[in-house]
């Protein structure tokens, strides 16, 4: 039986398939018996899922955020909101273990992850670094992507507000990478090299901030530190075994990455105080809201030409027409 | 003689050439005698000048802001400050009617402008908008900017903070256009014609809102109604005559001029509520900080790592040292 | 059967009569079957109404927000609400063309509007134009009034906030404008024109930003423009026929406008400049407060000496103890 | 030799008449003897002043801010600025105590004032509050009025902003209160007595909190309490002997009070809860700007249609054309 | 039967035991018979109780806020919430009236308090005032405290956000002055008597600003005028007998109260203008907030290493690890 | 000839002895030749001097701000302004080198210092540490303040706000580090090892953000980093030896120096979230504050009740009266 996804499923649908945990909850029922409440996850969206004090007898867990699981149950309604009646449910490992045939588990269809090929953006963005980018910085940033390889290619960019899925830092540092390249061409005289290392670094403190990238969740240092100041580290450290002749280039990166908000209230300790600074920080800002309005069109399904209200953004967005395809290039000809 | 520049001038100096009037005030000397107070301008700065009782007797004037003139004086020392005493003053058009030689006059020399050259920027911002814009926006952009050629080839984009000189929108116009279009390499679902349309629109009421472009200075209705809707009024004017057969693409582009400050308190009576609008303001706003921080950068003479305070951007400046022309491009190989 | 206001509607009662429809949408209940779930209302309120699919295939509509539908049902309890058990529903135009009896059909009490007599209103504010303003600005004031008279009569002042209800712009408007003729006799030194001229045009634009009168809802010209800016250019536009000596009096009208709002922050691009202009924006912002004020008070049904706490107005209202009618006027005489 | 206004006074004039004294320093001059630097004043303004030490060893004063003086001495140019050497000075006192002619004293010449008769404006407010409040608060209006009767006279409205005159605050409560008056007509449904009372008391702490109203200051409580709670307990202590048959009214009164700046931010420690509270709120911050924009206008003195900057308002304001005559009155008839 | 604490009480829990009415509503059944909606409480929490209509008929009450009654029911659910289902209800006094045994009734169990000993707090409080404080503040600070020991034993010290239980101001005062006391050891040359009356008298207006201490709610007065000018107010009325030999002690103690919210938008119409006011306005400012965080952390239950988002803190917190015993004093030696 | 202090001289003045240089420049006089405009200081305050061509001749130089120099010059009078006429000037390097006689050469007379003995202070805070903090932050603060030493003994706390002198850090560390004991008292169940090693370091970046101690001016990585940011790298990489059981104790030392700031609008890039964080925000700001109110009432020399207007702290502040001995400490006795 093929996965169905959460979104397509309908009252009265029996499912026999595998989910990501996103959340678990023990409750105890009326009669004090205790049962499991449960978020369920696929790509396409989540719903609750309740495991009865019966079935949690034979199915005793434990079930954690993040667990990969296969499940038999039906869809049922509750209060208008449908929610899955589980029948059985056991971890991926487990069952692999009980020696079932995993052979429909198929994890990427389990959670939310960018719709590029990651190992794709991977190449790109390390190709523009290594190409575009000129030493000593060209190291340092070479230097960093290949420590952190692999937390770049699963972190999100945020936990909630724009690229919150598997691969979105990578997303969003390419998006704001290659914008840096094409705007270097319009303002030729500020430092190429700073202007790149910074656009490719600047969120790298994610990868410390957030953890659990199916399912991105804050750390401990996330919350007491923040990610502008450790991902400001993170290239510190990484700095230290390289020697730079001009002793203010490292400083003037630093001073990028810490001050890529913009304006103290959004958290950045100190302003931008140069010109690449202040390009890495509109870049960055861009990339975010133009996916946050994307985020938001697309989960928009009401009628009318303009969507609910966002509150991150403090509007609502206007909706408008499907765009003609000629809208998207323009035409050969300039005949008017 | 040859024109020597305001800002190379020394005390004891004699002058013999053409200045722009930027400032002409009428005064009382101590004994009741008239005199004028004038500022003199040329492509390097200022100076004060005075005209005193027994010169404004031969040279009545009168002087206005933006009159060239032809003056004979001498350059004095007052209170710490270089003056001008002139001995002898006349517009350029006076002396052209008294047949003098007016072979030393170049208009060009008395006032800042655009280091572009100004005509070849008009040449490509028509050419990109003919080339990359469908219709009917095409129409109305080159409508609009066929109306309005000559206020373009000399409008400043601002009165004080960027760009505040001759030709100024029009740089600043040209910038934020070819911006546009090299963002949409990386943005390609956004509506290319509205984004290249309003980038090239986004600033048109300056026209109306400044006047005097070599000495600029808000009109009434600049004082009383702004730039942002007066250049919306001149979009809309302008669009009557055409044909939209999508009813809503002009409502789009009007709100891409309205909402081009980005947020209420900085004077668009709307937010951006369309990424198309959103990447327009941050377009805009990101050329205006980077030339004010330029201009601040080249304007600061004094000695240390940072410049002066900055009002508007409310933060110093790095001044950094000077960028090793290997910053300015990439390298050919790869080789680390 | 006389109509039943909805406010007086309890469970059990038997209804057939005439309802306003504000929502309507289309859902498809467990087994798949359509059925529309609606928001009927009157002039005293709002309820839910459901029509099961049983009902919808012998009454399948369309039905639209401001139809106005006759209706039979009965009124049930769901979850602690009172809802409408529709068994027969038709548009007042069906009906007609049914030949159906619509003797108890009386459209005003279907929605909320003004307490006051619209076309009283009118002709008060027309005297007060026609007898106080003197020309050019009494023309322009009297050709825009005579050209929106169908719109101003039936345009609420706001979607939500205050006034929001059919007449409610004409009502705004009426106690704007008598309020500044009263303001006038202590201000004797302003611009008597300019002050009534603004007063009676100042929300104009709400007529092209919000639509529907009796259920209001923006535009798509609303959204995206906001009604200072589309009042403007309504009154620009009018004014365009007519002839004024002095050129900057009509543009200190359309200052008025653009500043009325009062700051930047609240949508207005310009801050008022003139007395004039501040005079007005202090009139509206207070008739519009008043307003909202006693909105709440009247809706505030709870026990208590306080009201619960009003979002837009960042407080909670005291309702204090009926007003004694000698409060209400000065007595007789002066003795004390 | 009548009283030549300081605004008038040319250099080399000579003068022998009376001043105010606003400022008084001792210095000591280069060689070690002591001078009085004097800033005098009359109705038309200010001008510094030097009381060199051979003068002041004959007229050795002491001289306070308050003082009138008596004046002999010859206007000089310092630096570009007008000032008084004088050479005999003396108070008013000193010079009736030494008998000599003081028949061309006039104390109304010496510091500026209310434009209007104060007595005049007097028994119109306190008309006012008789005839249109009725009791109880009508007593406790004439008791606070009949108390401080002759503070009411002088007391400026403000130190510097609006009013900052004697009878300032006269002039003020009497266009508030009239306003007051006027805007009940149109909302005829507020409390008139608490909203007459509260416009006639609400800035009544400016009596404590404000010192010699020729020169004004800020009193020591002034400084630490501030007018709002100063007036409210004036009010306070006034009612304690009055009997209010309901005790909300006086709460309510006092809530006006305290309420009247309108927002926390700007000293009121409670917002506006009533809808009588928000109109003295409202009116008061209105005539309040008013005046402040009138006093900018006629401060201005230079070319252009705009003022300078005006800090407190944060705007430049329009001059605009002198009204004609017929734009402060409606004509006759109503033919167009 | 023992009390039960609310906090403890499962579904089909028996209940025959007392508790405090909190809240109390009448309402209506849906045959129309009236029936009782209470929200009682004690010491541990709350929970909503109905009163059916055949019980209201041999209960009739009436039931207020701040009752303490006598209640035999059954601990119900009802869609997820346990509610308590009463069969018997009556006031204490009424039981006591009838005769019955009140035995197990205390009225401690049934409000939260301070954890402390208010008789204790109470005795130190006065202690420090008496030992500490030097005439003539001496007397003022223990005449106030004399006259409102009653109160100052009951109120809380906020309706909502810190110490909102029955001796919350005892507690919060007297923390706060016994920080002022150690804080004056470091800053010495601060007047320590200012300090000392400031800190003890600066929430005084509390005690009118809210009644019914065990529910705490803002009486008229509290809402109209707030606690800041009630306790300047009250501190100013008692020190109306006492002497005063420096006029400015008390002005200072009277600024100190004013100002003790630190800004004009937290509600203090005036900023702290001395030393002494600024350091009471910080150890306020301190303990409330600390508190503030104590409160949300100790009401929080979940997992995780940080509570819930706080609104009014504008933050989650941090919960950590148990602190060991050697994090809470310092060890014996200095050895490293 | 002994020091005169720069507070007290005189006009005509001659003076023979040491200054500390705090700005130099080179200028050009009217006739073309250098001269040396500097700003000489000593503890007491600072002056403008002047060096014409003639004297530079001779006394070449070079001076920078910092040193020490040996001076003989006149006190003249330029524009109201005292200022020094220099007729020899040397560093004291070379006076030295040039075997003159030093012995009136105290360094200590010729900037601004804590006036407390800093050696004292150190030993305390040594002492503090040491005795009242238990390991592991015992290890970690003692290495921090013993590789900072030399450092700590110098810094001042800020540039112009607060303790702008030599031994401010270590001054304003004293204050806060004690005051954090007191308040661990009132508060217990705080972390007293996290709070007093917090309070001790929080400020430990100023070390790296201030150049220059008796003429503090920021390094560039304070301008591009900022002490925040500074200092939590320097405890980090201090730490990186030591050895932590609990992993979680050295993050929160960490957060409590990030968030020091308490706002981000006020440069921490996080949020207080523990109380221990809450604790030093508060005692930090406090000390701050109260020093910026000493500095300007102690810098206040005008007459009134009141200072000028304090920028930073948004105020004027209360000078009143001397304090009488008995208003510093509590009395003996407890009689009334």
């Amino acid at each position: 039986m093929p996965h169905q996804l959460i979104s397509h499923l309908k009252e009265g649908a029996a499912v026999q398939q595998y989910f990501l945990v996103r959340q678990a909850e023990s409750r105890t029922d009326k009669s004090g018996k205790p049962f499991l409440s449960l978020v369920l996850g696929d790509k396409s969206g989540a719903m609750v899922a309740r495991v009865w004090s019966d079935v949690v007898a034979k199915c005793p867990g434990p079930f954690a955020p993040g667990d990969h699981v296969g499940v038999q149950g039906k869809v049922e309604s509750y209060k208008g909101e449908l929610q899955l009646n589980v029948r059985y449910i056991n971890t991926v490992e487990a069952l692999r273990d009980l020696g079932r045939d995993l052979q429909e588990y198929d994890p990427d269809l389990l959670y939310q992850a960018t719709p590029y090929d990651r190992q794709e953006l991977w190449q790109e963005l390390w190709q523009l670094a290594e190409s575009q980018i000129r030493p000593p910085l060209r190291q340092l940033v070479l230097k960093v992507l290949d420590r952190y390889r692999d937390d770049f290619l699963v972190c999100p960019a945020a936990r909630l507000y724009h690229h919150p899925y598997l691969g979105g830092l990578l997303e969003h540092t390419w998006f704001v990478a290659r914008h840096a390249l094409a705007s270097l061409d319009i303002y030729p005289d500020l430092n190429r090299n700073l202007v790149l290392a910074g656009a490719i670094l600047h969120d790298l403190g994610k990868i410390k901030e957030l953890a659990n990238p199916t399912a991105p969740e804050r750390t401990v240092p996330g919350h007491l530190l923040g990610h502008i100041v450790l991902g400001w580290d993170m290239v510190r450290s990484e700095a230290q075994g390289l020697e730079f002749s001009d002793p203010t280039l490292l400083l003037q990166l630093e001073h990028i990455i810490l001050s890529h908000h913009g304006a103290l209230e959004f958290g950045s300790p100190i302003l931008p105080k140069t010109r690449e600074a202040l390009l890495v920080y509109f870049l960055d800002d861009l990339d975010a809201k133009l996916k946050m309005m994307s985020q938001h069109l697309e989960s928009d399904t009401g009628e009318g030409d303009f969507t609910s209200y966002n509150r991150p953004l403090q509007r609502d967005l206007y909706k408008g027409a499907p765009l003609p395809a000629n809208d998207r290039e323009p035409d050969e000809g300039t005949e008017t």
